[in-house]
C-alpha cells in the first residue's frame, strides 16, 4: 500500500517555521545580491547514497512557500528506495527562490530520508528473521514528532503511540510509585477510556506473569535476552501483543526477531540515524 | 570560559512546544491513572556515556514548565564532560510532574548533549594536528538551529553563520549562475552592509586566486585534499581565514587541520551525531 | 477518585485567549473608569442550580492571569456536586481585577460545568439501570476539546477517541466507500499501529455479525431500539466492547442502559448541554 | 438585508485551529486507512429540524483547507430557514478529505445554527408583542465571539459590545465599589471616549431617576417584572435607549417586549442553545 | 486623574515580540563576549528632553522579561511631564541582562514618550484657546495601536475608535458609494448595534443639514477653514458632537480650538511625532 | 541596481496582524453597512508629497489578503522618488474590501516611504560632500524592523546590524563594565565566530588608537565634531571602516561626509522620521 501523505495542515507549520527560521530578518542577502532577479534555474534534488525517502511532500512545500510559481515534479515520493543518481524531484523557476529554498528543503528531506533508512534497514533483517515489526518510540526530535513517526513509515516501521496522552504505557518508574505491576495495571483499566490500550513494561518473567493475570494489551519486554525473549513469548500464548526493547541494533535486532515477538521498539532510528545524502545540483542541460 | 546559556527568552518556547507535542490534547494518562497526585519522587539525571553536555538549560526549563514546584539542581551543565555515571542534575517533587516532564527533557538534552559529544570529538584532533576550529554548518534540525548552534560552542566548536541573512556566503551555484568568481564577489561588496562578512567557495586554485584578488572576508575550500589545501593555505597567506569543507570525519580532520586552515566546517556533527545516552531514573536512597 | 486537574500548559492558552478576546484593544474601559484603582474587593463564586462542577481550574487561571496578585480560594472543585448557594470559590484582590476576569472566570466555568452536570444526570440514570458508562464524542466545541472531554469526566463519564489520529472508528460512510464492512475491517487492521484500537459502527446484526467475525475491539450499535442491543449484546458476548449510540436522551438512557452495553455515547452532553448557572457576587460582611 | 459574512481573515484562524485540535499529530488514521486515495465523493449537508443557518462560511472553509480541490456548493446560506431535509450545501471530490473535514465543518455549523435559531425564535415572540430587538450578551464561547455574534445576527437578533473594550456598561459591583449610580456615571462621563456608550443598569426606578437625570446612552433594566418595565419605559420617555434583562424564554420573552422595552438582552442564546441538528450523507446517485 | 496602565495581558506580547525581534538567534553576543557573568550594574533611564511620558510600563516589563531578578524602580511614569535630566526608572541587577534589554526599553518608551509629548502640545494650545479635546486617528504604527492610543491619553488627549469594528465612521469614500450622505446614514442606523456611536464626515455644510436632519452621533468636519468651523457648530447647535479635521498643526490647533468644536483629530501625533529622547546611563556612585 | 522585495514569507504576517488589530471582532462594519456588496470600485494611491517610496509591496499584500480577487497594479514601486499627484499603484474590485483594507495599506505605505523619504535626504547630502553613506541603527519600531531596514536601503541607505546576534558592537557601557577598550576588544575576538565583525565606539582619539592596535572591522566615531573627525580618519589610514554617530541632521551631515568617514549612522530616520503623505482615492472616470 502506498504511503499516504502527511495533511499539509500539519506539516506546512513546520516548514514555514523553518523558512523563517533561516531567513531571519533580511532574507537570503547572498542571492539577492548574487543572482539577477531574472535569472532562471533547473535543479535536480538526487540521492547520493542507498537509501528510503521520506519528508519529500516537506522538501515540496518548502520549494511552493518560498515561491509557488516554482514548478516542483516529484518523481520519486515517500517509502521510495533510491540508489545514489536517483532523482528525488526536480525544480524549476526563478534562480534566487530555488538556492534560498535548498538548505530549509534538504534539512527536512534528508533527516526524514535518514530515519527512513534506518528504519528499513532494520525491518529488513526483522523480517528475514521473524514476524516482528519495527517501531518507533517517543525519543524523536522536538516539534518533529508527527514527521518522524511518518518517515518510520516510509520505512516499512510501525509507530508506537504519538504522545503522553493517547495510549497507557506503564513503565518501570510507574511500577515502582505506584506500588508494583498489579496495582499499576488495574489503577490503569481504572482511568482508561475504552479507546485506549494498555502496556506495560516488564523486566522479569514474574512480573510478567502478573500482567498476563491482569490482563493487558501489550508488554514491553525490556532489555532481556533473545533466550529470555523466546521464553517470554512463550509464556504469553498469544494473550497479549509482545514488543522487545533496548540494545537494538543491526547486530542484535535478528535473533531479537527471531524469538517471535511481535514488535521490535528503536529509539535509535529517531534519535542517532544519520542523514541520507540527498544533493540538488543544476540539472545537465 | 564557561558557556553561558542561551536566553531563555529563546530557550522556553521550544520546550514549551516540545512539551505540548508529547502532551495532546489528554495530558500524561499514564502518570495521572498510576501515580497518586501525592507522590513525591526524586530523581536523577546521569551519564550514560563519556560525552559532553549541551541542553541541559532546557531540560530544567522542561521541568519547571510541568511544574514550578518541582526543585531542579543542576551539577554539570553545558560544556561539561561526563563519563558513565555522573550525575548531571537532581530532580524532587511530584512524581507525576517529573515523569511527564522526564522524556522532553532527556530528548533536548540527549540530542543536544550528543552534538556537543561530536564536536568535542573533532576539537580535539583538530587541536592536535593545527589551530583549525571546528565550525558547524546551517544543515541543522528545522525549528532547533539555535539550541543547535549553542551545543556546538559547548562542545568547543565555533559558529558559522546563523542564517540566510547575517552572512554572504556565496557557494558553487551562486557563481554559476552570476557568472564567475569575480562578478559574484563585485555584486555581493556592492550589496552587502559593512557589518557583513563575505565568504565565496572555491573549488580551486584559479578560483582562489581571483577571490584573493577582489578580496574577501574567507574563502571556502571545498573538497580539496589535506596537500591541496596546503597550497591553497600558503596561496592565502593571511588575506583571507581560509575554511576547508567535504567529507570531515575523525579520520580525515587531522590532516586537514594540518594543512593549517583556520576553520574546518562540518555539517555531521548538527544533521547526524548520535545522541549521548542520558538517563533519569530514581535516586537512591 | 479524585479528579485531577489538566496539566495548566494545556489550559492556560485557552483561558488567556479568551481574556485577550474579552480585553480587546482597550482593556475593561467600564473598571477603568469607575472604579478607584486602589478599591479592594471580595467575591464569591457560588452556585445558583443543583449541578456538578467543572472548569473550575480554568476560572482560577483567568483570576491569576488577570492579576497574580489576587488571592483565590477553591472550596469545591471539578467533580463536586454542588446545590443553590453552594460556594465553588472565593476571590480577594484589586476590585478591578476580579471585575474584569469575572465574565471570562464564569464563561468557562458555566459551560463546563453544565457539561459535567449533563453527563452526571445520564450516568445516574445509566448507573441505576446497568453497567453502562456514559462516554462523549467529537461534536465538542472547536478550541475547547480538551476541557469539555475533562468536564465529561467531571461529571462521571468517559472519553472516547480524542481526535481522528488516536483511534481508528470506522463510519458508514467509511463502509460505504470502502465497500463493506469486512473490507474496511480489514484495511484498518493492516494499518493501524498496535497501540491503537478499532471500532467499527454496524446497523444491522449481519453487519456485527461480520465484524465480529473479522475482530474488533469495539462495535459502536447505532440508532438500535433496547430489544435490538439487548441482543446484539447476546450476539457479541463478550467479544468487543459494545457502544449504543443514537437519540440519547434522558428518557431513553435508561433502557438502553439495561440492555447490557458496555458504553453509551452522547453527543448531546457536549454539543447542547445547558450551563450550570453559576454567579459571582460581593462577599457579604 | 442578506446577512454579509464575516471577514475571512477572522474565520480562517478559528477553523485551521479546530481541524488541527481534530487531526491531532497523525491525521485521520481511519480515512487514511480505509478509504482509497483515489476515491472520490459527493456528500450534501442537510437540515435534519427546522431552524435558521449560521456558520456556513465556516463550514466551507473547513472543506477548503482541508483539501482546496473540494467543490463545495452553498445552496443556503447564514441567515436562511430551513426545515428537514432542506439542503445547505453539497461538496464533491476526494471522499478522504471530505470525511476527514466533515465533523469541524458539522461542529461549527450545528452550533451557530444552533445560536442562530434560538435567536430567530425569541426574535418572532418579540417583534409579535413589541418593538424590541433581542441582543447577545459577552456570555459566549471563549474563542468564538465573533463567530456567535455574527450567528444571532443571522437569527435577526442585534449584538450588544463584542467585549470590556467598546462600550461602558456600569453593572451593580461597578455601582457598589464606586458609590453609587450618580458618581459612576460621572465617572465614566469623564473617561469614555466620544465614539463610547454608555449604559447603566438599574433595579430600582430610584436608581432609574439618577441615571436619567445624570443622562446615559442606554440603560438596562435588570430582572424587572413586565409591569416595572412598562413603568420603567414610561419614566424614560425616550431619554435613553431601553434594555431589559434576566429570565428571558419563549415564555417570558412575549410579556417583555409588549413593556415596550427597546431591546431585550439573552444570554442563554449564546450560552446554552441547543445545537441545530444538521448532517453530512452521501448524495444520492 | 492618574492614567492606568493598560493590562499587562495586552502589552506583554507586544514587549516579548520586540525582545524576539533583537535577540534573533543568538542573543545579544556582544554583552555575552565583553560582559562578565557576574557583572552588576545600576542604570537610570532619563529625560534628555523636555516631554511628556508614556510607554514607561511597557519598558519595566522589557527588563522583566529579559531577567526576572532585575530590580526595576519607576520615578515618573506614564502621564508625567518630565525636563532634561529628570530621571524615569532606575534598573537595578546583572550587567548583560540591563544592556540586553536597553535598546528594546528605550524604542519602545521614547516612541510612546514622544506620542505623548506631540498631544500635550496640542492639548495645551487647544486648551488655551476653547474646549476642544486632541484625538488620535487610526494612523497607528502596526501593531502598536492599543499602545500608541494609551500614549494619546498619557499626553492629555482622548482616543477616537480604536478599529474599523468598534464604531461607524461614514467618510467621504463611503458616501460616494453609497449615493449621499442621507443613504448612507439610514444604512448605518439600520445595521448598527445600540452600542454603536455613528460619525459622518461632512464637507459641506450642505452635507452637514442632512446629516443632522437624519441625526448622527457627531459630525467630523474635514478641512474647514476656522471660520467654516464656526459656522458649522452653530449649525449643530448642539446635536452632535463636532470634531474638527484637516491640516492640524500648533500652528492651526489655537484657531479650530477657538471654533468651538468638541474635538480636534489629529493623525500626526501618531504617524509622525519624533520620538523623546530619553537615554540609559550608568547610575553615578 | 533594483531593490528587490522582502520575501513575501516575511512580510505577511506583519500584514496579517495590522489587519486583524483593525478588523478587531466584528471588521469593518461601516463598510458593510454603507457599502453594498456587490459595488465596485477603483482607487489609486498617489503621492501628496515629494519622497521616496517603500512598504509598497506590504500594501500590495494587504489588498491581497482582504480579498484576493482584487486586481492591484503598481506603477511605482520601493525606491521610486515620487512627486505630487504621481500613482504609486492602482486597486480595483470590490467597493468594501477596497474601503476595509485602505488605511493598513496606508499606514505602512507611508510609514515606510517617510522612512526612505527621510533617507534618501541624508543620502543626497552625504553624497555631494563625500563617500560616505547614511545608515541605520536598532532604533526600530518594535516588530517591523525588517521592513524598516528594507525602507532604509529603499532610500539609498545601508543597513547596520539586524539584531544583537548578527554583529559585536561594543558601546560605552559595555567598555566600562569591561574595564577598558582592550579587554573588551579581546573577549569580542576571542569570543565572536568568523563570520561576525567586530566595531568598537570610541570617544577619544586615545581609544581610537587602542582599538585600531587590537584591531577591529570597524570604528564608532560618536559625538565627534567634524574636525576631530577629520583627524580621526586620518588616525585610522584605512584600518578599519570608519563609522560617525551622534547628532546628524540635514544640516550637520554635509560636514560630517566630509570628514571622510565610511558611514553615518542616524537614528532619526527611523524612530522620528514624519510619514510621506500617501492617498488613496476614487480613480477618475
Amino acid at each position: 500500500m502506498p504511503l499516504s501523505p502527511l495533511p499539509r495542515l500539519l506539516v506546512e507549520p513546520v516548514v514555514r517555521a523553518a523558512l523563517l527560521e533561516d531567513l531571519g530578518r533580511a532574507g537570503d542577502i547572498t542571492s539577492e545580491a548574487v543572482i539577477p532577479t531574472e535569472a532562471r534555474f533547473t535543479a535536480v534534488m538526487a540521492a547520493r547514497q542507498n537509501g528510503v525517502l521520506a519528508g519529500i511532500d516537506a522538501a515540496v512545500i518548502a520549494f511552493n512557500l518560498v515561491d509557488p510559481a516554482l514548478t516542483v515534479t516529484v518523481e520519486r515520493g515517500d517509502g521510495h528506495a533510491v540508489a545514489p543518481g536517483d532523482v528525488v524531484l526536480r525544480v524549476e523557476g526563478s534562480a534566487r527562490a530555488i538556492l534560498t529554498a535548498e538548505r530549509v528543503a534538504l534539512n527536512i528531506a534528508c533527516r526524514m530520508s535518514g530515519i527512513a533508512t534506518a528504519t528499513a534497514g532494520l525491518v529488513a533483517i526483522a523480517r528475514a528473521n521473524g514476524k516482528a515489526q519495527i517501531v518507533c518510540t517517543r525519543k524523536t526530535t522536538p516539534g518533529l514528532r508527527a514527521l518522524e513517526k511518518h518517515a518510520v513509515k516510509a520505512g516499512g516501521g510501525s509507530n508506537h503511540r504519538f504522545g503522553l496522552d493517547d495510549a497507557v504505557l506503564i513503565k518501570d518508574n510507574h511500577i515502582a510509585v505506584a506500588g508494583g505491576v498489579v496495582p499499576a495495571i488495574r489503577a490503569a483499566k481504572a482511568f482508561a477510556g475504552h479507546m485506549v490500550k494498555i502496556e506495560v513494561e516488564v523486566d522479569t518473567l514474574a512480573q510478567l506473569h502478573e500482567a498476563l493475570a491482569e490482563g493487558v494489551d501489550a508488554v514491553l519486554l525490556d532489555n532481556m535476552t533473545p533466550a529470555q525473549l523466546t521464553e517470554a513469548v512463550a509464556l504469553v500464548g498469544g494473550r497479549a501483543i509482545t514488543e522487545a526493547s533496548g540494545r537494538v541494533s543491526a547486530e542484535t535486532v535478528g535473533p531479537i526477531a527471531a524469538s517471535g515477538v511481535d514488535l521490535i521498539s528503536v529509539g535509535w532510528i529517531t534519535h542517532s540515524a544519520p542523514i541520507l545524502d540527498l544533493g540538488l545540483d543544476a540539472a545537465e542541460a
